[in-house]
């Protein structure tokens, strides 16, 4: 697929006539490995069915790892993270439809009565979103893009960091906090929200990065361009912190260390479910 | 000059070989129109130069209106009130260089001392970078496009506005509050800011939004997409309101009008005078 | 009644065996009006009543105006507003029941549909919660008494102030901002926290000072103790400037004016009518 | 010393004609230690002098715990972590003078190259200031008091905890965030204010409540009486929460554990060196 200049995209996958294929991955929790369960059943004689190698031991059947599914789509029964995780292990991520098990996500867009009918619809064809993500190299070396955001936060709740960003080769800010947040547009209304940052349309092509607690009274959430390459560095020794990927994958560093972030090629994607547009999820969901 | 995508372009306009016209306007301020009148006197000899009515009769000399300029570019002594006021004047603005008389701001760009020495590279070329602004119209009838910001905001300060703004047909938010502002990425700096909106990197193509003193404590700044149309409404009778663009111009509404905001196909235009880049000037002006 | 020391006291009336005395003010809406005339029918065999000479034409009945009232307690059926209003017409208030018409208010605590109930409870005696009120003085003359909040704020949306504060005869701070909120514990939930104030329990002692749209980063809202002494001055010549109390009375100042605030001696009174404690209305109300 | 009511009190402890006893503590670097060996080679001939085991053995004296030390006052040569470290080793402290070495700090007084001269001062008397902490149970255990702050905070940066906060038995908040912190006025310029709380003047007899990265728009920072009885327990299983104590102290909670937290009887003890009040130390180290 090729790499979109902007934020987000949408393509409509026709597959009237065609054979489908769906992947199903699940929270390990019972409510949603039974809804697995169930819309296996019901949509087994129509669909070529692929269930993830995890949830498959806990409901008798036959597995494939997810990184190993050719689905034209992915239902995820949980919430955000259990789609954050899934995403984690795509090589090139194939649509993703959540089905929302009792967490606030703003990735989720089903409501679990709601699924068997959205599924229905899907057969004949699908709209897919695609949502811009962040490629994140440590030392040369790439980690999982985000779909949300990267943190870097301090390893010891009690400490501060020094770090300092530099956007494009010129220094944005100097800072002691106990960390930062790189988001998305999509991000924007997960941690980087909490942590006080404004609420980014998807539509935006833009970073934006939040001070979690800067020891600093003139801080400010800042929104830059979706395509800067970020540089961030621990700019005191001696200090633990980490890198967190969307709340998934975590890595030690230290000032000996140097992050690049920037524009990932490759998208995340999304079957859209919901006539709801992004001002009304944010109506719904956040007030 | 043709309209560009995104919030901000730069082009080169040589001068090699023409002969440069130059526009002043000024503050009405005794240092600000000494040092005018020292510039008109130094570049006189080997520039065409036109000066602002109002400024013309302070200083003794010949005027003509910025309405009626045709210079490669016009100086501004003042602040950026100065320089707003004067791109409120041009229906397609000439390239402004302000020098900056005492007043923190972000369109501002050489300082007094600097002025001959910054004048004396332009002779030869400069950068021109422009910025995208916002067009308004109250019940169709277009108003001055915005540099920085328009504001809707409560013309007795004693009173809450109720309000519903909706983003291409969508309702982004109904409020209750003093006001909103609808800022652009250049106006992201100045009262936006004052109001707790993020500092927005001039090169992203957005609008901001932020509510001033909202009575709801999950209202929060918005960044959406540069080519959004606005409408914003008054939701109850007999609540006075005012619109106010770059703090310049203003007019009453009520709940009877409309306005309607969205990118201006105009841009404003700057001469690059300093080699600072956006993220220098925020660290050397904000904090 | 005695001035207390600290930002809130209560004490019992008891009405056992004594003629009881009903004030009664509304904001002058039917439901408002059709409200009080049910009440005046209902209780006028049991009670001495008194009706505001506003109220009164309204509903043909004689009336006397807040001032002359030697009520018990009086009945306000509006909005937060409505009960500001009366507060300020009576030189030391008389107990205040708020009977909620559909605003949001946090001084208002009995809805319409418990109007009638409450008040049979009432005429065997009733708690009085005091809360401090702030005195204002401008040039040495005294100003009404602020419930919750005197704001020192621009008279026109364009133009931000330049003032100063002292506390004690020591500068607390020196500020570029639309206005500055001075707001009592009990007003700290008003206006002050849509400027971004904090929630004060109305049992700490203290004043809350909130900037509004201060072009500074680094301004914060600030709690100082309640008996302190503040001084505010506008320090840039030919600004005009409005003060504000309770949004209910409005006067100029420039910069030759000299504003002090401080505890008045004379506390605002509400009859307790809810169970609810402060953190229940806070999560009713706010949330 | 007696218990005082209010958040501040002070008193003026007099010398003359008595042999003065001084401690000392220091942090662990060579500029510190330095200092410290300057300090009481100098002032040796006109006091008792009582060092610190840990910084004893670095320069060659004989030292003496500072929980052993029966010193009129302390000086602490460092940052406000080292005088925090030294309050918690003493059961009812001693008054503490502190040098800064470089950090920027609300508790150090005295910048290196006056302390002699300040010490000369001290050794006729000084004022006292005692500020409130707070007592923290851990299920029944009493923990060190803080003198700024007590926090709750997520074990693992990439997981929220839920909580409830009740207060004097009526529930104050339920929350989803990163943490929460309960300052006291003195720790309100400390972690709290990075995480968005106020400026509380060390007068007001308040604990501040400030909510870390709250997933939540409504949470607001919140100002409580100072002898308020707060109580605070994880409300889902399975995660894991540190308590920190003035970045000092660390405690390993989970939701089978209850958190009471209130007023301490035994204030931390400050002595008096720079004649700059509170206001003063705001705009000098904070903007």
């Amino acid at each position: 697929m090729p790499q979109m200049a902007s934020s987000t995209g949408s393509s409509w996958i026709s597959l009237e006539g065609m054979g489908i294929r769906i992947g199903f991955v699940s929270r390990n929790d019972p409510d949603s490995l039974r809804l697995v369960e169930k819309l296996v059943k019901r949509f087994g004689p129509r669909a070529e069915i692929m269930v993830d190698r995890d949830v498959s031991k806990q409901i008798g059947l036959a597995g494939r790892p997810v990184e190993e599914m050719d689905a034209d789509f992915i239902v995820s029964v949980g919430g955000d993270g259990t789609i954050l995780r899934t995403i984690h292990r795509m090589k090139d991520p194939i649509p993703i439809l959540g089905i929302n098990m009792g967490t606030v996500g703003f990735l989720v867009d089903v409501e679990p009565t709601d699924a068997v009918k959205t599924l229905e619809h899907l057969l004949f064809g699908f709209e897919v979103d695609e949502r811009t993500r962040l490629e994140i190299s440590l030392d040369g070396e790439m980690l999982p893009p985000a779909t949300n955001e990267v943190v870097l936060i301090t390893a010891s709740p009690a400490k501060l960091l020094d770090f300092q960003i530099t956007v494009g080769g010129s220094l944005l800010e100097r800072l002691r906090a106990d960390g930062m947040i790189f988001a998305t547009s999509t991000g924007s209304t997960a941690y980087a929200m909490s942590a006080g940052g404004p609420i980014v349309d998807p539509r935006v092509d833009a970073i934006v990065l939040v001070p979690v607690a800067p020891f600093k009274l003139s801080a400010r959430p800042w929104v830059i361009p979706g395509d800067s390459e970020i540089k961030v560095e621990l700019t005191l020794p001696g200090k633990e912190a980490l890198v967190v990927i969307d709340g998934q994958n975590m890595r030690n560093v230290t000032d000996r260390d140097v992050i690049t972030i920037g524009r990932s090629p490759i998208p995340a994607r999304f079957v859209r479910a919901s006539r709801d547009g992004f001002y009304e999820k944010v109506k719904t969901k956040l007030s």
